[in-house]
């Protein structure tokens, strides 16, 4: 059987989901190549070498440049801090390497858009690691939606909502400065519920109205020394959506949303019925169809099973649940599917371009109070 | 006992709550005067007559003018359609009567004014029907934002969403014509939630930024002809906010939320908490606070009981459930010891303009593309 | 019209139920006769001028006793303390008045024998007031339960569980005593489970095992000496059903459920769908049906509206919600239409006799440690 | 490291998940030695090469006594049938293997019993797949047990209700039969909610009252000839429960509870507070404290997050869902901590016997319409 050697750089809370799900897809799914957890590089070698251990890759590395080069390695997978994102892509694509990069692909529009055309003159394939719309939950919203179950589509609602900053203690980090970050919450969270909105409606968001919000403009410095620093990006932020299929939406993101842990959620309205989800309960999806007699109409909570998008792969019976890491399992057969037989991959770089080219619409718009276009 | 005769005006669905309320009030609380079902008009006599028997009401007559300058009337209370409430209430006032009057106060903000200033001119008193902001929970709701429970506010969302226009074989009416409801949705039922997103916080909306649709453009005339004719108003609403003390916010309406019944929910964050409310479930209420060991906090549902407003006045017990004619029982108590107290009534014909000036904000920010102070 | 004089005797939290009812049930319905809260009674005439005050009645009297023997009064309604109960109706009977007692209807079944054998022979007219089972959405359940739209059932699944008496502080009241209270949770609040159970299976419970258990034997003496005195009856209770239908089942029951306070609630499994409901959430039923295809099936919540029972009677629009106090509306509506009408009356006293009965089969098990009849 | 060879016998539904946790366990946690998959085996030499290739095993065997034998492999992992049970793991005994084996053990208490004899004359060591107890919201709600935050435990409820026999068209298969499967609905979904009710509570069942139902007592034959046959044990099945700290409660448990896919539940009231738990909602359980002030009281929704028992494992982020896998994924971790370092199994054998005691005496009690000692 091919086999595909993947090289992680970065260990962190994603590389290590990355690590179990390249571990697991082989055995939930019928893959058309191995993937083999083959190199893997940190900040330096020591840190390296006792993370392979830890998540089980053959090789190590404190050079990710080595690693982008390395021949053995076929894709490179991107889970370092995103302000490095642009950079080890880019090596990655010069060495011929398919690159599987975390979200958000980069902090700005003109950086993705210039790691889209490098990829695309290299000729490698891509991967953006928007892994909430692999959840079976999620992928049947899309189905029902497709199919016209719910009619033509009239309004969007998505928020992705955490308090991960609410704590005014919390000191400046990587999240809350421009240079390593970008966007604040409407980067980090925001971005998945941009390309959701997309995702699910099957519609492209033509325009927005945005406002942002930096709620707790000063935060402690890291260094513990009891001065104060700049927040340099929102820490909220909304924005009304006009889609090119005529729909219109809205949409909330925040990481000072106090209380919400994993507040991904969505309602979508249509002239026959309608689709609620909350990532909180990912597992479960919500559908109202606006038929048969009028006193037996209500929204019905489905529970994943079987007959449902991947979930037959898991478990042979409904309601047994899928978790966080089980998204990322399918999104792995996605990456092997796309890069050795002939299958899309979605999102590629192209496709978190159009977020990146959101979220700057939002923040245009938030500047010049008026609608822009993206 | 001192008594305050009511003279009714309409006896649709919201004259027959009224009636309903103006029974169980005295009964449900001491009072400091005793409401009586005196007069009912509607627009003929023989129809008063048959509603003043189902009503309970003493009198009945077929000219709503001659209720409003009948001596033995001491309020007038308006359940007419939308766009009759103008004229009514100035005759009213002109006859130096109080007014009660249901939401919306006016189909334009320059309707509303004009009642306003007629009703501080003759000193009398006004209340206006924003029923769901007396519900127990809601109630409750206030004071824990007030109480700095959930710390300072730094984000409102609400919507009211309904879909008893989802049909489009349901043919024109008076809610689809500019004439007779002036606003669409944002008007009928997203008066409520920016009503409700004053009381709540204790802000002022200071600027709005809105969007309108009409989803279904054209309707069955009612005349059953077969043939189309224009809805004038909007199916669908939303809104960005801004509010005096710094917190931003958006609101969301429609007619047409497929498969929204009772569709009026919020939620509030702030700095140390927040609260969610759904009006599906109007005996409860999520609170969230920001305290405790991590792995403790959640959103804890509060049924009503008899430590929240009001309760305890319907049951000794908690947990046994308010309904929407319960609303307008406190109502109806606020109405009485405005009018023979002390008390302030809220919201009068004053507060009820500035929701007709949100709505006219909304309106003109979508027809701008750009925020527009209130 | 006919009018219905109504003699209350009690004025605690039921009893003022009842006069809020019975103001507002001939606005809600169009009643056959008119109920007028006439006369009423409490321990003393200072206490029943006052309550008759503020619950609107015309006249008042500190003794029962003239109460049930006024010439005018053509009901009376019992809402004082249970032990009380039986003297009461009995007398009330005696001058053939027709009672509507609060439930239990007596502490024991031989009580309660006596009280229908009077009833019976003097041929007044009897309900009594397990309100829960008007509320719309449980009438709903019957309906769909009655109508085969779950096919034939299978199970039943019930509890009223509420932590009343949770705190071990809280002194001996009459609840707690055998002479006052006959069964503790059982009787007070399982009462209602009991009945609900046969009303929404339409099948008798043949026999019960049983199983009860005082949790707090000992509580403060409510002299405040500090003294501790004896608990006579259960904290909780469970039981297993048998139906004469060939349906099986299970009820809990309990005053120290830490955590509820209004919870009744119930499960009802058919061969062809299922109906759960939750009294916390009195105006949604819980509806799945195994039909159409399977990844469409689930749980659908349905709010009550204008379709279903009772509820066009309080709103023309659906969602709006019913309260508690709806239930007693309900139940006058039942009294009157009883009294006045054709209507049989349900549940009369031979009808709450079986509540008793069953609540005695339910302790004989408990002592017997096998299954009894009742 | 060390390695632990894994001989997996049977590849349905079990066999495939216990294939996923073990190739993700050793990258989820640090296991102090690594499980490898070694030997498969299958009915026959081609579907075991299949499966084998499938599930990522080095080898393949369509003889399992042969597996049993092997010796390179360390432990036998029983995923056959439960008829095989006992066969499979007396001679995985004799060959002095651990083992790890599905439930229920045995299909009877005899059998059970002959197994722990041998496991514990033999010295291996063993451990029986509950996996539901290994998931972090129940694990969660065990710590809260324990460390006495809802006071003692006065009341347990549980259930485990599916629905995977509600058509009466599905025909006999083996969980029908008295041969393959023992007990019916009690032994194959009851048997978790009876091991679930003594790892939580902390207490043992001493005594119990049981009801047995065959809901459809003759389906279609598997043979597909039309003919009917008899359904040899129970569909669905119910129990109160005494436990040896005084605690009653009860369990119910089905596989025709129609609507329910993963009905697995519990509800657990002390005197200071109480749980309440879905396995529809696994990531997730409600907590009630009986303190603070009154109207701040209510049942609080916590999302498992880092704080709780091995989910940081999984995740550095609340909220983020755990699913059905992850749990046999935290059971591997366990069953390799126990077998090569000091910690205890549980449930072992012997342990696992207790369900099949447990199960005997609901069979025994039924019968004798008593009280049954376990």
């Amino acid at each position: 059987m091919q086999t595909l050697n993947i090289g992680l750089i970065g260990t962190g809370f994603m590389g290590k989901a990355h690590a179990i799900a390249l571990k697991a897809a082989p055995t939930v799914f019928n893959l058309p190549a191995m993937p083999v957890c083959d190199l893997l590089a940190e900040v330096d070698d020591e840190l390296a070498a006792r993370k392979a251990r830890e998540l089980g890759f053959a090789r190590a590395t404190g050079d990710w440049k080595a690693l982008v080069k390395d021949p053995e390695v076929d894709v490179v997978d991107i889970c370092a801090p995103n302000f490095l994102h642009k950079e080890m892509a880019l090596a990655a694509i010069a060495a011929g390497k398919h690159v599987y990069a975390e979200k958000p692909l980069a902090l700005t529009a003109a950086d993705a858009l210039e790691m889209v055309e490098a990829a695309e003159r290299e000729g490698v394939k891509t991967l953006v690691g928007f892994n909430y719309i692999r959840n079976s939950a999620t992928q049947l919203a899309r189905e029902i939606v497709q199919s016209g179950e719910i009619g033509e589509l009239i309004h969007f609602r998505g928020r992705h909502n955490e308090d991960y900053m609410t704590d005014p203690a919390k000191p400046l980090d990587w999240h809350t400065q421009r240079a390593t970050a970008g966007a604040g919450a409407l980067g980090d969270v925001g971005s998945h519920i941009l390309n959701m909105a997309e995702y699910l409606t099957g519609q492209r968001i033509s325009e927005v109205f945005g406002q942002l919000q930096t709620v707790i403009p000063r935060r402690p410095l890291p260094d513990g020394s009891g001065g104060l620093g700049e927040v340099e990006n929102d820490d909220q932020a909304q924005a009304l959506l006009r889609f090119d299929g005529g729909l219109i939406g809205n949409i909330e993101t925040s990481r000072v949303a106090t209380g919400r842990k994993m507040g991904l959620a969505y309602t979508i309205t249509g002239t026959k019925g309608a689709i609620i989800f909350d990532q909180e309960r990912m597992s479960e999806l919500q559908l109202y169809k606006h038929e048969g007699p009028e006193g037996r109409r209500g929204f019905s909570t489905l529970l994943v099973g079987p007959e449902h998008p991947d979930y037959a792969s898991f478990s042979a019976a409904p309601g047994h649940g899928l978790g966080y890491n089980d998204q990322k399992i399918i999104e792995i057969r996605d990456l092997v599917e796309g890069i050795v037989g002939d299958k899309p991959l979605y999102p590629d770089f192209r496709e978190a371009l159009r977020v990146n080219l959101m979220i700057d619409a939002v923040e245009r718009s938030h500047a010049e109070g008026a609608w822009v276009g993206v």
